[in-house]
């Protein structure tokens, strides 16, 4: 079996200026190595039609497959089509389904199609044109010279969802992979090298067969194994058989298996013990909220919060003892625990949490430096806090604070 | 005066595997930028000899100038060194200098140093050895064939210090550059191609030094103007006269010149009319409250939310009367104006703001689908409400629905 190279073009003068971090490609990279594709270059351009030939014509010399994203907006900067249409000699004509698919997405949204939205369905008669239903931009595939060629939007949401449905399920058809499969475990509370020093000696044991990745990110870590075979059931087998090690060895640090968030397993687990919550979050400015209610049917368990930026609201709202605020000050374990048993009465909920913290930048002081941060969570029969010390910048402490609260709860719940 | 072209080669596997985003090249491209080089290609690459041979072969074709980030380890898979010695034909030869360096690192975090650390200030004949002193690898400046290459570690603080300090001033002086200004224009509420409509006309008629540059995002344009010139004050003249035509073309649309994001021009607002806000969320769950309170000083206009996912809740803590949730629904104008009004009242801010939609997946009807999202703004005088459709997923739709109250809130304010 060959191995199947990949190259990536991203096509945008605002990725050359810097005005936008290419996210397209790292995203493309991970979906193409699931599959067992090796990225052999990432390359990104100028919306010029030259320097796509030219980049196009060297992707062509070292890969299989071309992914290309980007340059297919209705204004005159956006090349990407016309280019493709010259390059593989054929003319652009009116592809029905992809203008119905337009003329869909401008009625449903209740405006006006203009003529330039009308032009982005037509495409080059050559391509097996890809749908958009998100979009106005169709995608293309092109199959020239044994290579296989896809344009698709560079609109990071427009571009998964299409390779996501669409494009990965024909790349799949169309090459011959080994077996490979992934098994994630994710795990929170413990940092990388903690973790690697835990799993060393079973990790340097592993077969030739099976490679272990650590995917650190804020509040935890992913563990990816990768196994390449020939047999799927065998090394289903023999990666569960690592799975069942692994396991024993960091049990209380993994919250769940496979590419589930912390804030969908707390969501299971609540719906689970048919349990509702409610969150009192001062710090965290409706962070906490927002990752619970991200999820969808977050409305079967998640009720609702009161937000009590300023103390007023924590005192009126929440009713928070003004002298507990007094004693102890807004960012104290006394104030989060009052805060956390408070909402679960006043909404009603079996659950509350609550947070109050110095995020930062500013409202630091020597006795509560900023990245003092409070956590608490209250059910029926108990109130547990913690406070935590976290001194990155704003967006990263209030992260940070969310993610250990969704931990607090799922290791405290009854 | 010629125009500088630059390459950036960024070189690591995991870039390739997604495992990591390569955020160096839009650093070094907006850096250059500013100097007024040219990026043309943006090229990651694995780490393997023949592939940044071809990368820099390619590269040396197109390009006056060419950034190398990455693989200066000392592992035995960083190539980069040993490399380029071999494509310029030279020996390694110990820089004591740069020894020094290293050993002076060490010293000050008072750890042993490796023969790997030792080997890593060997470099290459031909080259300007370029001092790295927060790192182990030293940087690498060649001249060859009338063209530019410097390699640099990719560890992004490391890279950056060393271009901030070293690199980028000895570029300012190794070629002759023009002026390059760009100007960016904040607009919201319009997509890209009506803007384009209205903007045809005047795009047509740009000088030849001029170029715009669409930059969408979900509910925006971000305009970018570039001029190219000698002079700096005449081109700074040309591009604020150019500017003063677009601003009179779309002037309800544009909410910032410049950086500025739509939540921290809301702050700017209500801190200018020293005004309070407070938020009544349903269907975005708490990420309108997110985004106004992830601007560092917002407590002093943000006081705080009841957010109400649930009905009983929006009763009993926000007031609406169940007799206009029964007429009308939850997702409705006539309740979301309550909630606004209410929430202002209840909290005793200035301005209150509401959301209810249905975000999706479910929750949708044939009267009101997946994606009906109502928003209000309320204050002493006024109420105002709106009701958008806007089918996405979920995430995007509470993202969408935010933005749009955010704009709503820029639009109404008194």
């Amino acid at each position: 079996m060959k191995p199947v190279f990949a190259e990536i073009i991203t096509i945008g003068d605002e990725i050359l200026y810097g005005q936008i971090t290419d996210t397209n490609s790292a995203w493309l990279g991970t979906e193409l190595g699931l599959l067992g594709v090796q990225v052999k270059q990432i390359s990104s351009i100028a919306d010029k039609a030259t320097d796509l030939i030219e980049a196009l014509e060297e992707a062509m010399n070292r890969a299989d497959l071309i992914l290309i994203t980007g340059g297919l907006g209705p204004t005159r900067d956006d090349i990407t089509k016309k280019t493709l249409a010259d390059y593989f000699k054929c003319e652009l004509k009116l592809h029905e389904p992809s203008l119905a698919d337009v003329t869909e997405l401008f009625r449903s949204r209740g405006r006006e199609m203009t003529e330039a939205n009308r032009q982005q369905a037509f495409l080059p008669e050559s391509c097996i044109p890809i749908r958009n239903i998100i979009g106005t931009a169709p995608g293309m595939w092109f199959e020239h010279k044994g290579k296989i060629i896809v344009s698709m939007p560079g609109v990071p949401y427009e571009m998964k969802r299409m390779m996501t449905d669409l494009v990965l399920p024909k790349i799949k058809e169309s090459f011959e992979f080994p077996v490979i499969i992934h098994k994630v475990i994710q795990t929170i509370g413990i940092g990388e090298s903690f973790l690697a020093d835990q799993l060393s000696e079973w990790e340097d044991a592993l077969p030739e067969n099976i490679k272990l990745a650590y995917l650190p990110h804020l509040a935890g870590v992913r563990l990816r194994l990768t196994g390449i075979g020939s047999d799927a059931d065998e090394l289903e087998d023999q990666l569960l058989k690592e799975l069942s090690t692994v396991s024993n060895l960091i049990s209380k640090h993994i919250f769940a298996y496979g590419e589930v968030s912390l804030e969908e397993t707390i969501g299971m687990l609540l719906l689970a013990r048919n349990m509702t919550i409610a969150t009192a979050e001062s710090c965290t400015g409706g962070y906490v909220a927002h990752k619970l209610t991200s999820i969808p049917g977050s409305s079967m368990y998640y009720m609702g919060s009161i937000l009590a930026y300023d103390n007023e609201v924590k005192i009126k709202q929440l009713q928070v003892k003004p002298e507990t605020i007094e004693q102890h000050g807004a960012v104290s374990e006394q104030v989060v625990r009052e805060m956390a048993e408070n909402v679960r009465k006043i909404i009603g909920t079996d659950i509350g949490i609550a947070t109050s913290g110095i995020a930062g930048p500013g409202g630091g002081s020597e006795d509560k430096p900023v990245g003092t941060l409070c956590i608490a969570y209250s059910d029926a029969t108990k109130t547990i806090s913690k406070k935590l010390f976290f001194n990155k910048d704003r967006e990263l402490n209030i992260e940070f604070t969310t993610m250990s609260l969704l931990n607090l709860v799922r290791q405290s719940l009854p």
